[in-house]
């Protein structure tokens, strides 16, 4: 007595699929999915139009002002280079910085779930606030809620951080130009592979350690390009990959890049092998990318090169004029790749 | 071979509590388990000393503009009256007035977890959005994490407000002088009622809704009071009781309300007795109270009983010289009794 599997009822309109569908880990991977849900959802509802997502926003009537948020939900809570307090005020302010701004304030929001060891929120909010210190911005407002044990996952952070931008400095993922140079504060992978290390336990993390750390000097080191400096973008979830197709989309330019130049730590590149990652796509949370005019290019380089977060600084690439949205990378042997944006999740909880 | 009870290693120094403390859900509940957390661990790590705590901050440079940041993670997410959507921008907006300020910008964190009906997620942000509209405050950035099955409750949202002060204002916890008046804006226990009322399934959902709404137009209609305007502050977590022990405390003044003129719902006061709760100590989320100079009073009431969200405003009480810190409620029955700060916690995620 099983239905007829074409009976009339496989043929009437079906349920539409959003309204069927379930969240998934990959809506919050910064790739494809998040982007969709973002388009599709968030944002009609909250009455933003789709469009140019910077990392900060300007604040309505006060333009020298940004505003950005991030939650920050990474697992296990430490891991080598960091813990989930020093990133949640580096995430942020990193936010903050790749609109050209400098950090004024932080607030902290805190849900923790019951039974977390006392020791271990003190480790966490510790670190917090020495990094907090160590970027020179007050936490001056904060939230602490507790949920039941098995209602969270230990503790998740959510920092809000107010910056005032640098006079005469204007990034945007849209202001990407053909010709402009491709630049690059360090080495790639090293935060996505030392928390997914530590998390697996694959015995890399004697090798590597998070890149976790403020980018708001480094920026400030390369004020004096002024209005030179067209793109600013730190490739946290989603990688390199996602950073770069978002300012080819935004800017409607095509970017290439040099797979010899783009720095990968050998650990880096061992570990990805393993887990059948591509560099490109791990996240990343003390490096930026900077897009140039190229008469500024050496400038800005030898201005990255003069602090420690940027002595690895090097040129990957150029934008050229070809297809609007597309990022290609001439790989080792000379052939040429499309980069794409990660489709979902590879790797939940990186930040 | 066990060690003997009274062995040496017995008289050593034992380690210090708090090293092997666990979090409690009453760390979250507003009380004095909440204020011990903040003070001895918080506060502390991130170098703000313990003192007056605000619901919302002073931007450090900008002086008339302030920032509260909240989470929310109310169970169930949908109760008589409201959502967490909506609960996310009142709470916001609400603390942003309880400063003086009137909403610029709201940003909006989701930790989501997997497997979330992406319909109840849809339902959510678009009340949300439409809260935000209401209380005519753009939403400028956000944030969306997803984290497994089980990490989290469904979804938590964090929200963060910038506002902008109403000149001649600057209402403080630290303000309230003798002879103030203690104004509240409305009846009080409905949102700590209607959401555990639903989540028990008690049967008082068709009685009770939740208050929640924003209160900065309330704010706003006392302007014209200026300076005369000493304290505002909306009675969430811990309720009543929880914001005249805060006032009175930060204050160091005595506070003095008659319970005939405290306005307790009829259905409230039924839930609350089977519940074992007292009504001062329930979650409000859309009244204020408003300590006023004596001569300012009645415009004050007059103000607010102008505007549907102040329609019941009544006077509470007064301040007294008295004994600092302490709140006192002359009973129905002619009586004093002190009232306290709730200790630990009685109504976990109630907001």
């Amino acid at each position: 007595m099983t239905a007829d599997p074409m009976s009339p009822q496989d043929l009437s309109c079906p349920v539409p699929v959003s309204e069927t569908e379930q969240v998934l880990l990959g809506h919050g991977a910064g790739g494809r999915l998040s982007a969709e849900l973002l388009d599709g959802l968030v944002l009609p509802a909250l009455g933003t139009p789709p469009g140019v997502l910077e990392d900060a926003a300007v604040l309505p009537g006060l333009p020298e002002l940004v505003v950005s948020t991030d939650g920050f939900v990474v697992s296990p809570l430490f891991f080598p280079g960091g813990d989930i307090g020093s990133l949640a005020v580096h995430g942020t302010v990193n936010d903050l910085a790749m609109r050209g701004a400098v950090p004024v304030a932080l607030s902290v929001a805190l849900v923790i779930e019951e039974g977390l060891p006392m020791n271990e929120l003190r480790a966490v909010v510790d670190s917090l606030g020495k990094a907090a210190r160590e970027a020179d911005v007050p936490v001056i407002t904060g939230d602490t809620k507790v949920v039941g044990r098995g209602a969270a996952d230990k503790v998740f952070i959510t920092t809000t951080g107010i910056g005032r931008r640098i006079p005469g400095l204007a990034p945007s993922a849209a202001r990407a130009r053909p010709g402009d140079a491709v630049l690059l504060s360090g080495p790639i992978g090293l935060h996505g592979t030392a928390v997914l290390s530590t998390r697996e336990g694959l015995g890399f993390e004697a090798d590597i350690a998070s890149d976790t750390g403020p980018l708001h000097r480094l920026v400030r080191g390369l004020a004096g390009l002024g209005t030179d400096l067209h793109v600013l973008r730190d490739p946290t979830r989603g990688g390199l990959a996602a950073s770069l197709n978002e300012i080819a989309r935004d800017s409607a330019v095509q970017v290439e890049i040099d797979e010899t130049t783009v720095p990968v730590p050998a650990p880096v590149a061992s570990a990805c092998d393993l887990l059948g990652l591509d560099p490109l796509h791990v996240a990343n949370e003390g490096c930026l990318v900077a897009f140039v005019t190229p008469d500024a290019a050496d400038a800005a380089l030898d201005a990255m090169r003069g602090l420690s977060e940027g002595a690895h600084a090097v040129r990957i690439g150029e934008v050229v004029a070809g297809q609007a949205g597309r990022v290609v990378m001439r790989t080792l042997v000379g052939a040429r790749r499309v980069v794409d944006l990660p489709v979902g999740e590879q790797l939940p909880r990186i930040c």
